[in-house]
């Protein structure tokens, strides 16, 4: 049995830079208002993964194993500090659209405070993020940030318009995915790697090892939405399900059950939930292997991801990107 | 009596420009997205004043009668429409936290669709803007604007964060509106004058012109709540009272009014909104000047703004802003 590599080890080679993002994110949303600072300090009181600054990280580590001249170095670390912010963002305006009460075990800005403040918290996350890849002076970055952002919230309003779509496809639930989630992970090695000045054709090679990458990451976090305790997981556990929300387990499901049984579950998903729905959903889900199907085409993606990788010598970095892959499909958080 | 210009007259010497706006907010806006394409097509159905694609174009045009080069036309022309988007997406958030049900006479997007909509599809034009602004490729204007979408944010906050603040004092108000109206409008024409290559001397002229006019044209805005009809003013009246946000006319009065109509006119602030005391309300800032007072004070800002146009010579922009200023104290809507 393969031992589970923690998340701290895979960020070794990057640690250094990791440690200096939460006081760069600071400095980038320092400010005079004081509900905007107390808001902020209370979301990032509880980081999340940093994997978007760590991929950030890699991108430019995995040919230049040293540090980037100071300047870029300096640049390297805003980036990531705003991809961070600007994944925040998002969250935090996700929160009120899933009308979510917990993030990382802590109440959400629509909870403790109110969706106003959410809407307009996000906002501002949202522009200072914008501002900081701006400041950096990479057009090359700000311009893919930028058609990135766009992409993204295009995912978001497609994922909305399919709410309640108990007939979601398969095919459909991918695209969804490849907007809000895989294209702003791949966003972040790709800046990384124009920062670290790779040649063109490796800068593609970790372009798609980031989509796919964030396909598998998006699939197995929408798993883990129907597997695990809540506590643990850190956010609501069932909330894509309870807001409507069909993602690649129910989808399976709904492919192989009889009528009969689709009847039941689509009762599940538009009556209001319960911890007792939720545990006979959870029950078919396991009886028709629907969650192993969706993990397997979670696994088909780190394959591909894995094979963008050859290219590369086996460095530090590289190894790091190898082990991410597997910790993807065995974290339970 | 003065003559009361129309808004189509003082913006004949833009109209050339203004007619193409539309054609390029669509364009800019284009998306595969069926349901941000419904969106989009019903909140910009009802155009607005095109008040800050016009300012662009007085910027750049105050001084320079004839047309820019081709390329430069084609710039100012998208980034006035990357300013109207900006504002379009502020309007829609607002709409949220305000809970406004009409716009432009048509209901609001939170209550046509719902908030989550609104949230998103505010994003999305937050997106598209910043991204416009940025392709023109002009980076002194990229700037200003990033920069100013941050303090508009900022003042946003800033005036959810005194929601239900009866005690709200008159230069918190200023500071208020300065940053979340007067800022972007300022930042409008300040880059149509960037785009025209005006000396830094009357760039600095028009940027404080359009400081004050913004400050003059909100405080106006926020007089028209008490005043005129529903209709005519195309939003909800009494929407600012009713949602705890305090403007001067009523800062005014509780300044000026005893112990015991102060605690009169707490009641219908704290209280549920209706006709009724809405009217009581009006007729108190009747009997107390308040209202005149108000106006006055956005006549100091138009008058200050006149002074910054001095040192252009009288040709028709320069008069068009002008009448733009009598324009804002005399409007109805």
């Amino acid at each position: 049995m393969r031992e589970t590599v923690s998340l701290e080890e895979i960020y070794s080679p990057v640690s250094h830079r990791l440690s200096q993002v939460p006081e760069s994110i600071f400095d980038i949303l320092s400010t005079p208002n004081e509900l905007a600072r107390e808001v902020i300090r209370h979301f990032f009181s509880r980081p999340g993964k940093y994997l978007r600054p760590a991929l950030t990280f890699f991108g430019a580590s995995v040919e230049n194993h040293g540090n980037l001249p100071t300047a870029r170095e300096e640049k390297l670390l805003r980036l990531a500090a705003a991809f961070e912010i600007f994944h925040s963002a998002t969250l935090i305006h996700d929160d009120i659209i899933d009308s979510a009460y917990l993030r990382r075990n802590i109440p959400t800005i629509n909870v403790k405070w109110n969706p106003q403040v959410a809407v307009l918290v996000g906002d501002y996350l949202h522009d200072k993020a914008i501002g900081a890849v701006f400041s950096i002076e990479e057009p090359r970055v700000t311009s893919l940030f930028l058609q990135t952002a766009g992409v993204v919230c295009d995912g978001e309003i497609h994922e909305l318009r399919e709410k309640n779509n108990f007939n979601l496809k398969e095919e459909e639930y991918f695209e969804i995915v490849r907007k809000k989630t895989a294209s702003l992970i791949s966003c972040c090695i790709e800046s990384g790697a124009i920062l670290a000045r790779l040649e063109a054709e490796k800068v593609e090679a970790l372009k798609r090892f980031g989509f796919a990458f964030g396909m598998a990451f998006q699939i197995v976090d929408d798993c883990l939405d129907f597997m695990g305790e809540e506590h643990e997981f850190g956010k609501t556990l069932g909330a894509d399900c309870e807001a409507g929300v069909l993602t690649l387990p129910l989808i399976r499901l709904i492919q192989l059950v009889d009528e009969s049984t689709k009847s039941e579950v689509f009762k599940i998903f538009k009556a209001d939930f319960d911890t007792g729905r939720f545990g006979f959903l959870k029950n078919l889900l396991g009886e028709y292997g629907a969650l192993e199907y969706a993990m397997g085409r979670a696994r088909e993606f780190t394959d591909r991801a894995r094979l963008e990788l050859s290219i590369f010598p086996d460095a530090s970095s590289q190894r790091s990107l190898t082990s991410l892959l597997d910790y993807v499909l065995e974290r339970n958080r």
